[in-house]
């Protein structure tokens, strides 16, 4: 597994030539970017050298794509898409991440069935640039009641619901916090096979009833009572060697620098990742 | 169009044989039957024969899977599925339909999901042996609070559905009752292309407000308040040149002899196709 | 059904302008056109008013992806394919078409796996913006040797192809000038249903024997050998009432002026539609 | 990895019974046996109790539909295919695999996206039961010429027909003797995922230039030429865990005991499996 971060729970880390700067630093192997963003302000050449220099690979992409809305919202963002997606593939990332909100003011089945055709459309043309789509359920219990009608919000219905799109390049964006907050366990990650999961995000949880964690509420790895070495060690168990982003959202901007946070992202990530007893490798040394 | 009928609202009809002779005898060419039944009691030649000798056609076959309670359930049913459809395709039957309760007890995005997986099984199934697959909306009011969430009850949210489901030959069974207590318009129709229809159902409705339209409650053709000429007019108007079957369900088994009621139907049928202005013609006459 | 052109035939007919005023004025009611062009000259609204004016429908845009050779060429194209249907769908169209050549240098099985994949993207992505993809079978005989392997070119393989495709979107372009160089009748179009066929093409056949027609010897409907009469009678026997869109294909340019052009075009077109019995109705009057 | 069997190449092993105890006895952990078979001849409790008494488990069916032939042949194969399925889930076996004869007599093109909508229809069944499907290419090269036309026979091109159709169940049955008579690497191997294979197959070949290899002169394991332990080694580093059955095709049958052949089998086994470096572990111990 590659160690990863997005840009969330970093502070103002700066451009994009120091956040991949700092990130490597740190000894972290993979970020979260927006690899069109990165393309557009610095060239593809300069973009591939700057991921280059750093030894950093893109963990996946945000879905650029509105698909909660209309089919004319969703439509009119299919040229970003594949924009999205060429950039992507030349910077070599394979992933295209997205989250599912656990409620709606749509009436739920019918957004099901909509929101079905857009992710079979947006993952038919994500598989042509050689990507995969992610699709994150969001757990805390506020958010299940946070629109009017509740839509989906555990690993099972997800699969579920990836199943129902029916393309290969589908699975899951699987967060630790998620899993935390729906109350699941170390078996339930045991039931997965490697290749339904597209990407991982790790953060961590107050010591509060499960029902209780806010979304935006997020600590940093190894700060909190989620068991992160349970989550990573049933992973690695079950073959999955992709990367691992920390995604620490808080309702306050932190007020540390951008040294301090990426200094105890990466205390974090080596204790939990020790405590799972996953020996850690570079990149492409067979793990 | 091809006048048709199911048994509902025939009374005690009697066998198979009474069935399609007495259909025939009262001006009817289609009639909605177990094909595989039909075949289990007579054999696959004398059914052909049967029907040949009552110039007969069958409209549509039930779905004969489950595909509203568990995965293990519905995956029961599909060796049933595979006979029934060669049952179907023996005796020319290229339709079959199932209908759509418009609450259901499950959770409803959930819900849409599993189903959406399991009609995506059936209608390619079904596509093997030359047969469309037909969702029935249903309309009544009452039966989408029967119970505890709402699922899909309109047309839209059924084509929409289809959409989802993506496989060619899934369209609808569009039933005259469902479209009034929808309060649907001639316009609505309009705006359908022939070929997302797969079946159609006729009866008409008493003059009670729409939301108090019992699903068991329903009329013979012509009398009662739906407009029937405007339904078949926009239906021919768009090119349908499909099967018209009457289905007559009520509290209680009509009292009359099957004769009286398939005079009853056919006088209805002749009244309200003649109000559409369609020059009835014979199968195959180019209509 | 309505009368359509190609540029395909009429000389330098000009600009856009001119050539949907003209169009218009010999009494045709559908162009064949680069709707993302139109938009680009002319502005959106300015484009939509000229097809205003002029009464005027587009028939069909080309596929403007490369589907015939690497997936890397094939992906490329991709963005400019969301770009050019959503400026069809801006239009009205609903329909784009390619055609398939009889013949490749690949190996046909391999080549047929490859499109199938392409043409799904294509397929669905086309779907997001109502539009339908309309595959044209090829059949002079001197193109299915034209390169080593043979590929398809009779309407059965097509459709077959289209079910392994198996998108709801995709049908035939089906042109006269194909059917006629297959040996086809006027029977194998009665099998057809109308929803399988997205576009229609005429044009005419010199008198030699079939195997020697050539792909660019095309006349002007009415002046060859084709049953076109049989042809169009069928097609709209069996409900097609979309576009019938001329496309003379030849070696030299047509040295006439357009004016005599489109006159002689016009001329064919209602000398085989009378033939054939269909009594032309403007769009919209309930053919 | 499990040390797998099939029948071929263990001369007459006799009953289910006597094959499942000396394949444990021999210390093989998974058959490829006819799950419905088994199920008829032993019913189901006794059929699971054989495979638990012997630690024993399925690693594939054989796909029992003919998709080779007419559409019609394939239909009336599909109740047999969702029998086998059930049979195959009630016993704990979740694939299913079929070969693909590199040449046809068919016209290749056409014959491809024929079998393209069969696979699809046969994946989408299997999965219903939570069955993959396995796409076994077949190298030697007499067979490319065996019938008329070549069809498809590498590692490539048989990946690109899984991506064509497009079900998330489909993967390839990889066999070593196919990988050597392709002139594949080790290479080749690194470039697959885990989970795009479904099932593997090994047997060695003789010391004959690889244009020349019969597919019927199949030798045991570590007595040929081919790689194994480079096949196994790459197999294992790309993070593939299931069965890898042997299957002995020879012209004649051999003349020694099956004791005798499956000490061989076993022997072979191991001395490819430790030139591997592969610390072999029983199944369940987390490997």
């Amino acid at each position: 597994m590659l160690y990863g971060l997005t840009r969330a729970g970093l502070g103002d880390i700066g451009s994009d030539e120091q956040f991949l700067k700092k990130a490597a630093h740190y000894g972290f192997e993979a970020v979260d970017i927006d690899a069109l963003g990165l393309i557009k302000r610095h060239g593809i050449e300069n973009a591939q050298e700057l991921l280059r220099q750093n030894q950093m690979v893109i963990g996946s992409i945000g879905l650029p794509v509105e698909w909660r809305q209309s089919d004319a919202v969703f439509r009119d963002g299919l040229t970003g898409l594949t924009e999205a997606a060429e950039a992507a593939a030349a910077l070599g990332c394979t992933a295209c991440c997205t989250y599912i909100l656990p409620s709606t003011d749509q009436k739920a089945s019918h957004f099901m069935a909509l929101a079905t055709k857009r992710m079979r459309i947006a993952a038919r043309i994500l598989d042509a640039y050689g990507i995969r789509l992610g699709l994150e359920f969001v757990g805390p219990h506020h958010l299940r009641t946070g629109w009017a009608n509740p839509f989906i919000w555990t690993m099972e219905e997800t699969l579920d619901w990836i199943d129902a799109i029916g393309e290969p390049n589908v699975g899951l964006l699987f967060d630790a916090y998620h899993w935390h907050t729906n109350g699941s366990t170390v078996e339930d990650i045991y039931k997965l096979r490697a290749d339904q999961i597209v990407h991982v995000h790790i953060n961590d949880a107050p010591d509060v009833p499960v029902e209780d964690v806010l979304d935006n509420a997020r600590l940093y790895p190894g700060e909190g009572v989620i068991d992160l070495p349970g989550f990573l060690h049933a992973l690695h168990h079950i073959g999955y060697a992709g990367v691992v982003a920390q995604e620490i959202l808080t309702q306050m901007a932190p007020s540390d620098s951008s040294e301090t946070l990426l200094n105890r992202s990466s205390k974090g990530f080596d204790k939990v990742f020790q405590a799972a007893a996953i020996r850690r490798t570079k990149r492409g040394d067979g793990e």
